[in-house]
């Protein structure tokens, strides 16, 4: 493609940017939080409207229901054999809103602000993931209504589970193994490296999500008569807990760190570069110390090194007020984040071996599984990092820094396993997006500048002849 | 009193049980919670339900407003200056009743049960502490009805704060010095040694309640970003409690063991007699072995060792399915009960000092009180004391056991400080009794026995014409 007509379709988005935003906001305005079953008929409502929007723009789209919430499916493959066929994946659902108190207004009644002298759209979900899938939509959409075509082939596939494990979606790329068949999938679920500078994620951390349910007495006791001689859950619980690291933040689970490798010192000098310290990662959230493996750089703590994380505890009385009790029971969600080639069902097993013996013999634990993925790596060497890096160079005037990510994205790796097609991570959300959090925001400047990177990404991309071998 | 008199006041009894059943569950119907400050009425109109029975025995009685629940106080003080002055104490509020789900009927709504083959009376409150004060109120009924007068003076005084950690009731106490004065305070709290078995409890434990809340970041954190670099308040909340005890079941706080005396031989060996072992106590909740301080028996570790029970544990994403979340901040309620000389100021200063020091820098820890009372110990030498084991002989065909109890009653304490009263405690519930738990009961024989009872020990108390110095 030109540059004349590249620059055509950023015109032409600039000018459309007003309409944009009221369908952003149309879609914010829907509940849909997946891991609520009382949230289903928004997250089919969600998907209906972007089925709509996909028509709109000349997609041939629809709602694949599945036994969670629905999958948005569209194609649009007009551009011929010989042109690359991307695969371009969002999802629409949002994380639950809770605690709403410290919200500063409705989670699902969109709203312009100003925060830190920038402006912002406030909302749930308005980074994570609805503001980053609609850049790409929007991109889309501004091609066909200048060029009257796309460039490439493009395949949008938009689930609706990613919040709550992603489990129906799985089983669709099964079925609809052939119907995803691309070269490339293009991911928008990440940050950028600063508001200033884009990114390219080459590495995801993998997930296995625990739930332990730690059970003594058949009843709750009364801890005066019982208190000294009846095993408290919530003792054991947090025996277990604080045994999990030892003092130096390493995870102290047998067999944990197996698969991990040492940063290669390349790597670990970029990174250093970066100044990824905790003057500037964990003050904006009131912090100022890292918390992680001792002798270890932040960006490694973060990005290279695996975690246990306990995401949520409870048990005994958590009410306004006291009761001497001792509960019969107390439990635990913990997720381990993993790197390189940690087995994510080793390391489950591992675990529930580690705690199963910290159970004294007259308790005993339940186990639930929240989902298991691998970490995920990216070669800097492939044609759609460097067309990527290129076009996001054109964008924002400076180099994307290649990062990792402490996050996962665990459908990604099945991306590459059941189809065989290469992911490309880029988005545009920030880290004070304070997504999963209450006031979750998306800056307009994310929401304008990814609608243009996207423009130019998919014309770089465009230009490979040859794609790599499907 | 004649023999003759007290068997005519005992076959009174008998012929008006179910009239005495009907006015237990009259009074169990009332919600009377005193923690949560939505039962308040509920309070109000059981203390108004009590100060009319009262009344209709013949008592002075009132129901006196509070800045928390009312007290309800009555007299009847006719017996002459000569004559012995008992104030009765029990408590008309209850416990919460979560978690409901677990209640096999409505909580409020009593029933009569078979529970292993036994009759007994199932509701919240059954035994905590509506049924145990209603024997010593039917006892003091029948004794008007046959006599036409009590034996001796009496005062009851009935509060509703006592699972809410008496605030009100210690000013009152105060304030109502005089007018309270007695020879022995009744107090109708505790536990027969088994269901034959009556006893008299010559300890109790002190409590001290504490609640800690951990504060890291100033909003919740998304796991993945974050993870490894970040404070996560459960982690330290998790090592703090873990730390509070080292492998042999010893509190690891400095100076929590400061006033702590060993056992004597004597008590030892009478309580070596008694077979509280794992196999009896812990058995009917479902556990078998002790987890206490190692190298104590079951009867040390419940009666004459303190100890630091975690009540309450809260923090991160508690509902269903899973939040990968690095939490603002992680909660927990703590509970020490006290024996002999501990002081609870000092445990309290010593506890809050040890929790801070293992607080990060840049995290932060918020303290709440939730009561603080010594431990309590009787001497057998007292005249009370004496009359009391002849009578419960009497009633019941065995010698009643001279127990501890792990529990504590607070408010004992400020009976002898203010009051100057010795206090005398006599219970008829059973260990399996659910206080505190789901399915509370009370066995069909305490209620009857217990009625009984208090009417031999009042016969008894009669006697002693020189009450010790008041």
């Amino acid at each position: 493609m030109r540059e004349e007509a590249v620059a055509k379709i950023l015109n032409h988005l600039e000018e459309e940017f007003p309409a944009a935003l009221a369908r952003l906001f149309a879609l914010l305005r829907y509940k849909s939080v997946s891991t609520d079953p009382a949230f289903s008929e928004d997250c089919r409502q969600a998907a209906d409207w972007l089925v709509e929007d996909l028509r709109a723009i000349g997609f041939a789209a629809d709602r694949h229901d599945t036994k969670g919430r629905p999958v948005v499916l569209g194609h649009c493959r007009q551009a011929g054999e010989q042109a690359p066929h991307v695969l371009f994946y969002g999802h629409y659902d949002v994380q639950p809103v809770d605690p709403l108190s410290l919200w500063n207004h409705d989670p699902f009644e969109p709203r312009l602000e100003k925060r830190d002298g920038r402006e912002v759209i406030a909302a749930r979900g308005a980074s994570d993931d609805k503001g980053q899938l609609m850049t790409f939509i929007e991109a889309l959409r501004a091609f066909k209504a200048v060029e009257g075509r796309l460039p490439l082939n493009v395949t949008v596939l938009l689930e609706g589970e990613e919040e709550a494990g992603s489990e129906a979606l799985k089983p669709f790329l099964h079925e609809h193994k052939e119907e995803l068949k691309a070269d490339c999938a293009l991911i928008c679920d990440t940050s950028m490296w600063n508001g200033q500078t884009p990114s390219v994620t080459m590495s995801l951390r993998g997930l296995v999500g625990e739930e332990i349910i730690i059970k003594a007495a058949q009843r709750d006791l009364h801890s005066g008569y019982y208190g000294g001689a009846a095993a408290n859950p919530i003792h054991i619980l947090a025996r277990i807990l604080a045994d999990m690291r030892d003092e130096s933040g390493r995870i102290t689970i047998p067999h944990f760190y197996d698969g991990v490798e040492e940063t290669a010192p390349q790597l670990q000098a970029d990174w250093e570069k970066l100044q990824l310290d905790a003057e500037h990662f964990l003050k904006p959230v009131g912090l100022w110390q890292a918390a992680g493996e001792k002798g270890r750089s932040l960006a490694e703590q973060v990005w290279a090194r695996p975690t246990a994380e306990v995401n949520g505890i409870s048990g005994g009385y958590e009410g306004e007020g006291f009761k001497t009790v001792i509960p019969a029971q107390a439990s635990a969600k913990i997720s381990f984040r993993l790197v390189h080639h940690q087995d994510p069902l080793q390391i489950r097993r591992h675990f529930r071996q580690f705690v199963q013996s910290r159970v004294p013999a007259d308790c005993t634990v339940e186990f639930r599984e929240h989902g298991a993925a691998p970490a995920l790596s990216l070669s800097p060497a492939s044609p759609f990092v460097q067309k990527a890096q290129k076009a996001l160079l054109e964008e924002w005037g400076v180099p994307a820094v290649l990062v990792g990510a402490g996050g996962s994205i665990p459908i990604a790796n099945d991306f590459c396993a059941v189809l065989g097609v290469e992911p490309l991570f880029i988005g545009f959300a920030l880290d004070d997006d304070c997504i999963h959090s209450p006031n979750e925001k998306y800056d307009m400047q994310s929401f304008r500048k990814g609608q243009r990177s996207w423009v130019r990404i998919l014309a770089e991309l465009a230009k490979i002849q040859e794609p790599p071998a499907r």
